[in-house]
């Protein structure tokens, strides 16, 4: 049997090999997509992200144990960001989720950031589509920041959740503004701690503001803001009815297909992209480019005379 | 007199136009690069990175002050995380930099994120040449956070600043070491909080490893590891001077020169990129995307059918 026939019943170590194929660019990986596409679809992805500090292993951690409870089968897709020296492995978050580890119905990978841009969601959005046709219910990516990166495996996730944190300052909170749009469900974890009540009343103006700014959202959600304390297990119930229930509105209203059916047009369109560039990059004409370098042609009208060029190859 | 002739004598009305221009996509932007190239390459852009709440903004503010010390006029790039509801603004740090706003020899201007992958470091380069063509000597990029935004940000400037803060947990470290690699001075600010030796010990072991991992860099350089209380200017003079001893052993050996043209032709080709992608869209086959969208093809099939119809349109 093949990776992809093995992936499909389920086998861990087809699926392992199958995602690092994907991560590393190994066309292989683009094989078992094309064999194992027309399975996919089913999981419920949710995308869990905020700031450092916030606790998003540990929220995962627990919702996972709540999804399990519910009868779930659960895959993570942890983001880790690659680095020489780490080799992206956050020893911290490793412990928490190795909980988990006996567990035969869950599934956690990390995968790297590969430092390209767009590599991130493009290889998240091939991990996701190997725990989907592995059977899992339920997938949560979880992110590392609050960046672009982060938006973008917002962008792919059906339900994102936003963690936030008591004790952090404005800036904290003006960078969480630019993910706000993204969010379907809001927690403030940590919400033992001392300054749970000015955090909750900013984020309640801020979800006021967003109300104001999207009267109109498609599907009707709006946006529960919840507060947890992931350690001990208090509050996670309630977000898990949270994601829950924002599944079953995309359901109901056909928007789950819709958002997978634009996932896969995105990921198309972003390998062509990728295969573009290459190609083009291969193609160029390098007098121009070293013509830029010595400053006498500027990257405006480089491009644009290199673009030129490329149409001028094409037949009329 | 036109906008470009305008910026090249400092006129800041017109420098702040171009950069609009550039960050709105406007053609007229482009038209600004092409008059001012060859007049840019001079500046020494200073990268500021680090995690939410180590005190960018202020340690910059800071450093913008002791530039102006050392007699240079000094150019801010802030990245402000675009948003409808703050509008990009983070009012603490407006009103940190505010003091500079009434010296005529500081120039600071906020670009939005566009949330366009690759369209940060675009509109950032962009900015930079304008600062750069109107004589500010040293500019500084303030970004907002630790992810692939914040190392492409890196990428384009000669020198970047890490800045990390006692009392933030593993989480934070395990972040910082995605940016490692492309930091050349890093400072540890709020260096009279509690945490503060711990907190150093841990970025000494990183760069430690780093070192071994990196033994032989171009040009040689060890980051130094400084400590600061950038509210109170303690330790600034210690950064200024090694981000002004850093740009002298890139002068020195030429390297200055070559990463200016390596971003120039980096930011040729990713305005191929963009353009290409553009046309492609435009052009693309949409029978295939709906099928992409019904799951009767897979991403890669579809990617690599559209990128083989683009070659058949080719001449041969």
């Amino acid at each position: 049997m093949n990776v992809a026939d093995e992936l499909l019943t389920g086998n861990v170590l087809a699926g392992g090999r199958a995602i690092r194929w994907l991560d590393d660019g190994d066309p292989r990986g683009a094989q078992v997509v094309s064999a194992i596409f027309a399975r996919t679809g089913r999981a419920h992805i949710i995308g869990v992200t905020g700031p450092p500090g916030a606790g998003k292993s540990t929220l995962t951690s627990a919702l996972v144990t709540e999804q399990r409870r519910r009868g779930r089968r659960v895959g993570v897709v942890a983001i880790d960001p690659s680095s020489p020296f780490t080799g992206g492995a956050i020893l911290g978050d490793r412990v928490r989720m190795a909980r988990h580890s006996t567990d035969p119905d869950v599934f956690i990978r990390s995968i790297g950031t590969r430092g390209q841009a767009g590599g991130l969601s493009r290889s998240t959005h091939d991990a996701c589509l190997v725990l989907d046709a592995m059977g899992y219910d339920v997938i949560f990516v979880e992110t590392v920041g609050v960046g672009q990166d982060e938006i973008d495996v917002a962008a792919l996730a059906h339900t994102t959740i936003i963690i936030g944190v008591p004790g952090l300052g404005d800036e904290i909170q003006a960078m969480k503004a630019g993910l706000l749009e993204v969010g379907d469900v809001f927690v403030i974890n940590k919400a033992d701690r001392e300054g749970f009540d000015a955090a909750y009343r900013q984020f309640e103006l801020m979800l006021h503001l967003r109300a104001d700014a999207a009267a109109a959202t498609d599907p009707p959600w709006s946006p529960p803001l919840l507060r947890a304390v992931a350690v001990t297990g208090e509050g996670i119930p309630g977000v898990a009815d949270a994601t829950d229930g924002h599944a079953h509105v995309l359901r109901d209203t056909g928007e789950f297909v819709r958002r997978s059916a634009k996932r896969a047009v995105d990921q198309t369109l972003k390998l062509l992209q990728a295969g573009l560039t290459e190609r083009v990059i291969d193609r160029a004409d390098t007098s121009i480019l070293a013509a830029v370098e010595a400053r006498s042609i500027d990257p405006y009208t480089a491009a644009e005379h290199l673009l030129r060029t490329l149409q001028g190859q094409q037949a009329p």
